[in-house]
């Protein structure tokens, strides 16, 4: 919103919020004659006429949701309370002709291969347009903490049969890869078990994203920016699980991320 | 964000920021000689160092919030899943310097003399410097259908009686009224019913916000304008309890408010 205007960002409704807005009928404020660049940004979002997105992943995906609000564009806490709630609560609120069904269904601890023994209900028939993926942490982390057997190597083989499967049934869809992260200092962590042995995972996943041709977040980078303005405390307590403030950086991000692909 | 910059936001930050910027350490695209409109009213915000701010209300503000969760700025559920939760993500998110503490203590159901009965553990005790209310739906609605004997100038009385009891006791607090609104054509809405009705118990809550000249917040109106651009079954379903877009839409309007609170 930029002068208290409500801006609808669809084609067909930019048409009518001209109209509206001329007409005063949507207008809360002054009138620019020239949109900000935020407007710019915002109107030039090319979205299809029915979008169904999926995310996937552990416990940061999952946030806390309730598990029997099942329904996409649940508003009683089936999002979650992470990055996944802002995310779609902006994509719903901006673009409310457009058919956006979002779905969670990130579960906390979860693995790679956990998603894949739940892929068939938890992806394949929600039929995604766009699926987001955040998975990765829990697979090095609980080699540390819960004596998991898998390695890197697992983690790759197994992230890519869940890419090949997801393309084999659903080729339309697009895919976004999130960059696993953790935020250093956090009370969670201790940093010589997890550098330099976790970035092998990111740098799977990093080229993953590359050899499928996939968007992808950086989320390390997000996080290791945002340590320069204010503590792990405040953005991530436990170096693994953000704050409703870095949950609002990774929607940042990943809208960024979205908003380029749509454009 | 503008062009992938994460863009912070506090008069020390700014500062910080800049240099941040320059030394490309907060820079993820590419930077402008001159702020966008958008950022120069993010930056333009004074926060003080501590802030507390209060939600106060019924379902609408409670919106699935986990009871248990009960701190402050709770990211597992406690501050629910409506406009609370995109607002304090967005303030959290953008001020990491400022010492941002966000309560909801919405309850469905609730009217005016029921948040008097919980007002010294749920108000008083939290001693916000921002406090928002929205309140007011069920004290019409349930004289509908529960035989609530309460009337419009019940409500009156016991609203003004509450903010007296606040201010006494909590003088510097800034207060915020929004209005209590419903979405015509709403499932659970007889229009014949309600209006104009209804439109007392807004007229007394724009009153009394104007009487204690505190910050108004005009949903009605958002919902009105948000039905010339898609249906009620987009925006609030029932009529009362919106959907993650409307809820955004509520975030938009209120941080519009409290960013002229705040400049």
């Amino acid at each position: 919103m930029q002068n208290g205007k409500l801006n609808f960002n669809n084609r067909r409704t930019f048409l009518k919020k001209t109209t509206l807005a001329s007409a005063g009928v949507l207008g809360l404020g002054n009138l620019q004659a020239e949109p900000s660049l935020y407007e710019k940004e915002k109107t030039n979002l090319k979205l299809p006429k029915d979008l169904t997105i999926l995310f996937q992943g552990d416990s940061i995906t999952d946030a806390g949701r309730k598990r029997d609000h099942y329904y996409a564009n649940d508003a009683w806490g089936g999002l979650g309370s992470g990055y996944v709630l802002p995310v779609a609560s902006e994509l719903l609120g901006k673009n409310p002709t457009s058919n956006i069904q979002c779905y969670n269904r990130g579960i906390s601890g979860h693995k790679v291969f956990q998603l894949a023994n739940r892929w068939e209900e938890d992806c394949l028939q929600i039929q995604p347009d766009v699926l987001s993926i955040l998975i990765g942490v829990n697979d090095f982390w609980h080699t540390l903490s819960h004596g998991y057997k898998g390695t890197a190597r697992s983690y790759e083989d197994d992230f890519r049969k869940l890419l090949d499967r997801t393309l084999k049934q659903l080729p339309d869809c697009k895919i976004i890869v999130c960059e696993p992260f953790v935020v250093k200092g956090g009370s969670a962590i201790v940093e010589k078990e997890w550098f330099p042995a976790f970035m092998a995972y990111q740098n799977i996943a990093r080229k993953i994203s590359s050899d499928y041709n996939t968007n992808w977040v950086p989320f390390q980078k997000t996080f290791d920016d945002a340590l320069e303005v204010a503590s792990v405390e405040y953005w991530c307590p436990d170096g693994v699980h953000p704050s409703l403030g870095g949950g609002y950086l990774m929607a940042e991000v990943w809208l960024d991320v979205f908003k380029k692909m749509m454009k």
